[in-house]
């Protein structure tokens, strides 16, 4: 008896028919400096910046991880694209970068044409709220490796920023002011408690309204990662932010003092905000200690911009104005290189 | 009882002691353009290409596929990280481009700290065959995703080339020659049927050598991607190549019609050159359709070159001298897009 690839769990055409169907939406992120189509063996975009006199480029890779279970368990799948965009976007904005592109890696136990249509709807919609193209990317379909239904979903983002207006965390001076601005819930970060907590060990229905929740748990766990990109890059451009740190894994125990000199530490006032009911709930049912709370949710704080005392006025204003709720959460201290939350 | 993030499966230390591992990895990969170390949000580049007029940024994401499993049953998980860099780097050499800089992501059920060092220092061994930089990654620890002791491995490279040295197959003409560059083997793809004939069908031990083969059928199956990049990129700048594909899922008949014009196609001679024992296996054991093999195996070409008949000689001998074996396997002819392949 002959076998084939598609006897083997490897079907090229669905994988095609797919393809066909991303067209459209990569065509959605299209800016000014991709270059071609798609269907090249690379994604092709332009290399010289005009107007920059000293270009360097920023990347990074990251995953969505175990939110990608509420997507299956749900069956919605149209959001995990933007969580992932989002997440690299925010990346390289710590660093100043403006996003330039964006390839995605989806890799499938079998290849279901409307799933695979639906992420990549999500990543396409992310790409349009940081504002770069998706270049590129892989589906794989990869028989054995994952559960039906289930896939695994990857992005990697390169961005530019001038020499001159990368943060290194060399312009932070003791006293400076940390701007909080509030997530949209866990973003990407700490799913694998959660779920533990809340549907493992609680057992708390997707489809139910937690008390002080304003949407069922599925809609709260599934809020996309909220993207800074386009609120925070002026005002880095103008030289008015010392160093960003995007709070994913770590919480802000661990991602702010990789924004800071070595010579410096943070001192956060935890009053200073109200912690959203998600995560106080995620630490009541699971009797989470509050050290682990904080070095693994973001608390209600996605990006935490460090700015000099004399700046905070304005770069509140300027971010309210563009919708951003920024909460004043902390100091900048000189001392040893770490984050004292006070009352943690 | 309290629950933490390390009771959820997810082990931030052991996050932390195979990163600290991989910074000796990464810094045997660092060349002229990298900024910084490891550890801030987003790795950096020199964005900026002295001597080139008009650099045109090349960008795509590949996994490595069900090869993985070779690794996961051999527990050799040293060849797939540099089996992914050079995929990845063939990719983008198709269009002419120099590599610049590759991320890693690796997705396990369990982060094994020995495991992903493995597989880590394959990923660095791809990086300095291919000449670029390992910048960045993800390695994400997965609960309940993958199984114990499985993984898989994606990657994103970028690479940039001179739009008038870019290769997007307007240079083609009839009666260009088809230099076919041997391949180490599968390379990364077609994996899932090799596995379901040679393994689940016909029951191979993978340490069994079988006839014709010089090696194990472990050896063979996990031989690394071979990397072009070294031996071609010098005669790309030279302008001697009119077209390049990379021959992965598709075989020579999806791939090489990539390279060429709309109104061009190719007739390859199969007799011209030996297709390897371990195709020759795979086909006798499943009794596979000559189309099918030529649709989802490279088949012993691992990278087609399209050349003017004039530069055949300098372009063969040149890669000869750096230790490539090339061998004549067809013509550009005017025509209907496709790949005729005599004989099947």
């Amino acid at each position: 008896m002959s076998i084939t690839y598609k006897d083997s769990g490897v079907n090229i055409d669905a994988a095609n028919a797919a393809k066909a169907r991303m067209k459209a939406l990569v065509e959605r992120t299209r800016i000014p400096g991709v270059i071609g189509g798609i269907g090249a063996f690379g994604g092709l975009f332009e290399g010289a910046f005009p107007g920059m006199t000293d270009p360097v480029l920023v990347a990074s890779a990251d995953g969505v991880g175990t939110k990608l279970k509420i997507a299956f368990m749900t069956g919605r799948h149209d959001t995990v694209g933007v969580d992932i965009v989002c997440h690299c976007a925010n990346d390289i904005l710590a660093q100043g970068a403006r996003p330039l592109f964006f390839l995605d890696y989806l890799a499938c136990g079998r290849l279901d044409e409307e799933t695979v249509v639906s992420v990549v709807s999500g990543v396409a919609e992310g790409c349009v709220r940081a504002g770069c193209a998706l270049l590129g990317g892989e589906t794989a379909e990869m028989p054995d490796f994952y559960a039906v239904g289930e896939y695994d979903l990857a992005g990697f983002i390169v961005g530019v920023v001038e020499h001159s207006r990368m943060l290194d965390g060399s312009a932070v001076q003791p006293g400076d002011v940390l701007l909080g601005l509030a997530s949209d819930g866990l973003h990407t970060n700490g799913y694998s408690l959660a779920r533990r907590v809340l549907l493992d060990e609680a057992g708390l229905p997707l489809e139910s309204t937690p008390e002080g929740f304003e949407c069922s748990l599925a809609d709260e766990l599934l809020r996309p990662h909220r993207c800074y990109t386009k609120p925070v890059l002026p005002l880095v451009q103008e030289k008015r932010i010392h160093a960003i740190a995007h709070i994913t894994g770590g919480g802000l125990i661990e991602n702010l003092p990789r924004s800071l000199p070595e010579d410096c530490g943070a001192v956060i006032d935890r009053t200073a905000w109200n912690v959203p009911p998600v995560f106080r709930l995620i630490q009541q049912k699971g009797d989470v200690p509050d050290g682990e709370m904080y070095r693994v949710f973001n608390m209600g704080i996605g990006m935490v911009l460090v700015v000099a005392p004399g700046e905070v006025d304005h770069v509140a204003s300027s971010l309210e104005a563009e919708g951003e709720r920024v909460i004043r959460i902390g100091l900048v201290e000189s001392g040893p290189h770490h984050v004292v939350i006070e009352g943690v």
